[in-house]
């Protein structure tokens, strides 16, 4: 899995981490029970203190994409991130309700909206296709 | 306009004031041209930092959605916030991507986050109906 992480932006680098993670779920390159690399490896890796690799690894894990292991270390979590209840709906539309009246200020409608939301659903579902 | 802050959630302050000044504007309850309330005076309102309004304030004038005049204060921009161009809907596309992935993994489908969208959609234009 490629991890792409934006040093210029001003989204901390841990949720930048923890975002990429997520995607690979989503896009089946990372799959249920997967083993994620040790926090000091994945570091070392992609040249980030040890700190941050925590902070995504812990978030992760606390919102049920991963599992944390004392022998088997950190794992994607075999059952699958739990399923979207009503209280995460509601913060879902919550977070868009700005970005969709930013959007509706500059003169994006409910269709060129609509559009650029197919565009990411179908390119994390086409990654799911050739990661089967 | 009523704005509403919550004060138990990790969004700051200003993100928060900057957020509900662009849903109103998307709303139309705020329209080109009307003035909002000084620094000074809104902060009072809102029992809020002075500074915090300063921020928000600052922020929505450099995204273009206020003009900040000497003698008037700060105006909603009588031309409309700038129109998005292809820079702006591949920073949105960059934004979304992590939420819809999240979505994506606790099962919902594009045609569940279309019915979100939609609703917040008509929601701002019904605001829009009803302020004009």
């Amino acid at each position: 899995m490629f991890i792409q992480l934006d040093f210029e932006t001003d989204i901390p680098i841990y949720e930048q981490l923890k975002d990429e993670i997520i995607i690979g779920i989503a896009k089946k390159e990372l799959k249920p029970g997967d083993r994620l690399p040790s926090v000091r490896a994945l570091a070392s890796d992609i040249g980030i203190n040890l700190h941050t690799v925590n902070k995504a690894y812990q978030q992760l894990k606390q919102e049920g994409f991963v599992l944390i292991h004392r022998q088997r270390g950190v794992v994607i979590n075999p059952d699958g991130a739990p399923k979207a209840d009503e209280q995460y709906k509601q913060k879902l539309k919550m977070s868009l309700r700005p970005t969709i009246a930013d959007s509706l200020c500059r003169g994006i409608d409910k269709e060129s909206y609509f559009t650029i939301v197919e565009a990411i659903y179908e390119e994390l579902l086409e990654g799911g296709k050739s990661n089967e």
